[in-house]
C-alpha cells in the first residue's frame, strides 16, 4: 500500500524550475512507498525464424510472471540511451537509475574498477591496464603480452603493488584482474580525467604519452605527470619479464560526480546484486549494497527481510545476458525460467510499485549487447492493465508505457507510488 | 473541405530557423481550413479489475464515436507535460494549445483568478488568498479562518474593494470566492512576479513577507512593497472581525507573456467553454470567448452557428474530470455517452481537421488528475485509419500517432489542414 498521500495544502513551489529533472525535484514527496527494480540483465531480445519467431522471454513458461500480468501491469519498451545505440552496463544502468547517460559518462577506467570490485572515492582517477611485451627498442611487440595466466597477473600486480604505494601525496592502487588485465587507481586530491591513452593503438610503436583531454587543465596536468612518474618506477621492476616486461593504460579517468540517489529521488535505496560490477555502478550514485545473497531466490529473500529498512531496491540478475553472449537461446530461456520460479518469495512482500525490465537487450542471434528497446514491466495500484496475457517483447509493443527512453522509468515508478505533487493548478 | 493547397512554388524561407516552434512557423500557411479540437476534461483512465478491466471510455456505448472511428481516424495517446508528471487545468490546457507548458508556467493565483472569471490583462500580478485567523500576538491560530461561508467571504471582500481601490497608481482588484478564498490583482506598469508566499505554511507563526523569487529585480521589489502597503491598509478593516482578522497570499505571479495563438498558427480562435478557468486559459493565448452556451448540445450548436466565422473552435466538456475526480465510474461512462449522444450536431458541418481528446487523464481509482498519457482521436482526409472499431485507451495505445507530447497535437492538427509547406526539398 501506498503510505502516505501527499498534503495538497502545501502545494510545490515548481514555479522558475528551468530543468526537468529540477521540476521533478520540486515536486516530489517522501510517501514511504516500497518501490522494487528488477533488472533481468540483457533481457531483450528479437524474434528470428530460427527460433519459431519467439523470444526467449516467449518461449520460456512464466506462470508467475503471467499471473502478474493477469492481475495489473502496464507495459512498454524502453530505450536505453538513444535510438541504435548499444549501450555498456554503465549507460545501461545509469539510465535505469534515472541519470541521463550522456550527460553522466563513466570511463572505461571506472567501469573496470568497479568490475574488480574495488570501493572506489569521489575524485579517483582509474585506469584499465594491460601487460604488454616491449622489444628491447622499447617498442610494443605484444599488445596482451601473450595473454599471459590470471595468477601471472596476480604475481606482477604484487610486484607493483610492494613497491609503488604512492607518488608523492598521491595514493597508487594496483588491482589484477583477468589474463594480462589489471587496474590503476590514482588517489588523491587535485585529479582529474580523463586523459589519452598510453596504449599505441597497433604493435611496433612505443608507449605514448598520457596526455590531458582539456590541454588547460592543472588536474589534468598533474594526472599526466603522476602516470609519467609510475611509468618510471615501474617499468625497471617489470624489466626482466620475458613476456609482460611492460604495460599499457586506456580509459583513464575519474569517478565522475553523480548527484546522489537518495537526495535526489526521495527514496532510501539499496543494492541486492551478486556481481561486483553491479554493486560498484550502485554505489557510484549512492546505494548501499547488501552484501551476501548468491542467488535470485537468496536476493528475493533478502528483499523480504530488509523491507522495512529501504524505500527502493534494485535487484539484480546476470544470467540472461551471459546467455545471450553465448547466444545461447535455451539457456536464456531456462534463466528466465528460474527468475519466474523464484518471483513469489518477492511477491510475499509485494513493493507498492515493481518494475521489470532489463539494462538493454542481448539477442541470442547478435552474441552481444544490443540497441533494441527492452521490454518492461510496470505493477502498481495505479499501472492499470494493457489487457495483455504475459510479458513478452510483442505484447509490450502494444502496451500502454509505449516506447520510452529508460531514464524515465523511475520518474514513472515515483508517480505509481504517488510521490509527485500536481504541476500547476 | 480544405479550402487552399499552399502554393510550393513559393516556398517557405524554412533556412536559418533556430527553434523547432521558429520553423513550424515559417512554413506555415493560412489555409481556411477549419480546426476543432474537443477537449473532455480529464477522459484518460485506467482499467483496473474493479471495473472488469475497462475504462470508462471502452464501457461507454458510443455509437457516433464508433462510427467516426470507423470511418477513418488516427488514434495514440499524448503525455501531457513529461513522463510521470500530473498537470493541473493550466498546463494541460496550455500543452493543447501548442505552448510548452514547462516554458510557460501560469503562476496559480493566475489560474485562480482565471477560476473565478476575472479578465486579466498583460501584466497583472494576482495572488490566490485566503482569509485567516491571527491571534492577539499577530501568529495565524486558523490558516483558514475556520472556513468561513461564501456570504461571509464576500462581506469582507465587498469591504476590502471599497476601501482599498489604488496604491500609488497601482490598481487593486479583489474577487471573492468561494469559503475562506478570494484573489487580489496588482494592475498597474512595472510588475512582475514571483513572489514568495505570505502563508506561513502552518499555524503558529506570523505572516510572512512577500519576497521577490529574483532578489535583482526591481519589477518584483515594487510588487514586495505594494504588498506590504496592502496589508498594512487592509488589516486594521479587518481588525474587529472574530474569525477573519486577516489573509494569506500565495502563488503571488504575474500573467504570463504567451505567444498570441493565432499569430503563431495561422488560425482565427475562437473558445466555446462553460466554467470560467477554461475560458480564462482561451483568452490567456488570445481566443475569442464565445459566450452563452451552457452544455455541449448548445456549444456544438454554437459551433455550426459560428463556422464560417473562425478557423479553430476550442471546444471544452467539463464533466468528465468532475466524475472522475468523484471516483464514479458510472458517472463518467453516462458522461461520455451524454457527448457521444450531442456529437451528430457538431458533425453537420464536419471540420477539415477533428481532434477529440482530453487534458490530461482523471482515472476514477485515482479519484483525481494522473500522469496517464490520455488517448487521442484524430480525424481528416489524411489521418487514415488505423482499423481500429472504437476510441478507447487500449485501442490508442495501437494508433498510428503512438505516444507523443500533447504539446504537438495541434501541429498535427495543422499538418492534416495542409497548413505545413515542405520543409527542405
Amino acid at each position: 500500500m501506498v503510505r502516505r498521500q501527499p498534503d495538497h495544502d502545501n502545494e510545490s513551489d515548481w514555479t522558475m524550475t528551468t530543468t526537468l529533472d529540477e521540476l521533478y525535484g520540486k515536486l516530489t514527496t517522501r510517501t514511504g512507498a516500497k518501490l522494487a527494480l528488477i533488472v533481468l540483465d540483457g533481457l531483450g531480445d528479437i524474434a528470428t525464424a530460427a527460433q519459431g519467431n519467439m523470444t526467449p522471454l516467449e518461449a520460456a513458461h512464466t506462470p508467475n510472471l503471467d499471473a502478474l500480468v493477469r492481475s495489473g501491469c502496464a507495459q512498454g519498451r524502453m530505450i536505453p540511451v538513444a535510438p541504435g545505440i548499444t549501450p555498456g552496463s554503465g549507460p545501461g544502468h545509469l539510465a535505469l537509475f534515472g541519470y541521463d547517460p550522456i550527460t553522466y559518462q563513466v570511463g572505461r577506467g571506472v567501469i573496470e574498477a568497479l568490475g574488480l570490485g574495488v570501493e572506489l572515492q569521489a575524485g579517483d582517477v582509474c585506469a584499465r591496464a594491460n601487460f604488454c611485451t616491449l622489444d628491447a627498442e622499447g617498442r610494443v611487440s605484444d599488445r596482451r603480452a601473450g595473454r599471459i595466466p590470471t595468477e601471472e597477473c596476480e604475481r606482477l600486480c604484487g610486484i607493483l603493488k610492494r613497491k609503488i604505494k604512492k607518488i608523492g601525496t598521491t595514493e597508487i592502487l594496483i588491482t589484477p584482474g583477468k589474463e594480462h588485465r589489471f587496474v590503476v587507481i590514482f588517489r588523491g586530491a587535485g585529479l582529474e580525467g580523463p586523459l589519452t591513452d598510453t596504449d599505441p593503438g597497433r604493435e611496433g610503436h612505443p608507449i605514448a604519452e598520457a596526455k590531458p583531454t582539456k590541454p588547460s587543465s592543472a588536474k589534468q596536468k598533474k594526472v599526466a605527470k603522476l602516470i609519467k612518474d609510475f611509468y618510471k618506477l615501474a617499468l625497471p621492476l617489470l624489466q626482466n619479464e620475458k613476456k609482460a616486461n611492460g604495460f599499457l593504460l586506456r580509459g583513464i579517468a575519474h569517478q565522475p560526480d553523480i548527484p546522489d540517489f537518495e537526495s535526489r529521488y526521495q527514496l532510501k535505496p539499496a543494492c541486492l546484486a551478486v556481481y561486483p560490477m553491479y554493486k560498484g555502478l550502485a554505489q557510484l550514485v549512492g546505494m548501499t549494497k547488501i552484501e551476501g545473497p548468491q542467488t535470485i531466490r537468496e536476493q528475493f529473500e533478502r528483499y523480504l527481510a530488509e523491507y522495512d529498512n529501504y524505500d527502493f531496491f534494485f535487484i539484480h540478475y546476470k544470467y540472461t545476458d551471459k546467455a545471450g553472449e553465448d547466444g545461447d537461446f535455451e539457456a536464456k530461456k531456462r534463466y528466465i525460467e528460474e527468475f519466474d520460479a523464484a518471483l513469489p518469495i518477492l511477491l510475499q512482500k509485494k513493493p507498492d510499485v515493481l518494475a521489470i525490465t532489463g539494462d538493454h537487450s542481448t539477442p541470442c542471434a547478435v552474441k552481444g549487447h544490443s540497441w533494441h528497446p527492452q521490454p518492461v514491466l510496470l505493477h502498481s495500484p495505479y499501472s492499470g492493465t494493457d489487457k495483455l496475457d504475459r510479458f513478452t517483447e510483442t505484447g509490450a509493443n502494444q502496451g500502454s508505457l509505449g516506447i520510452f527512453e529508460a531514464k524515465y522509468l523511475i520518474r514513472l515508478m515515483q508517480a505509481n507510488a504517488k510521490m509527485f505533487d500536481k504541476f500547476g493548478a
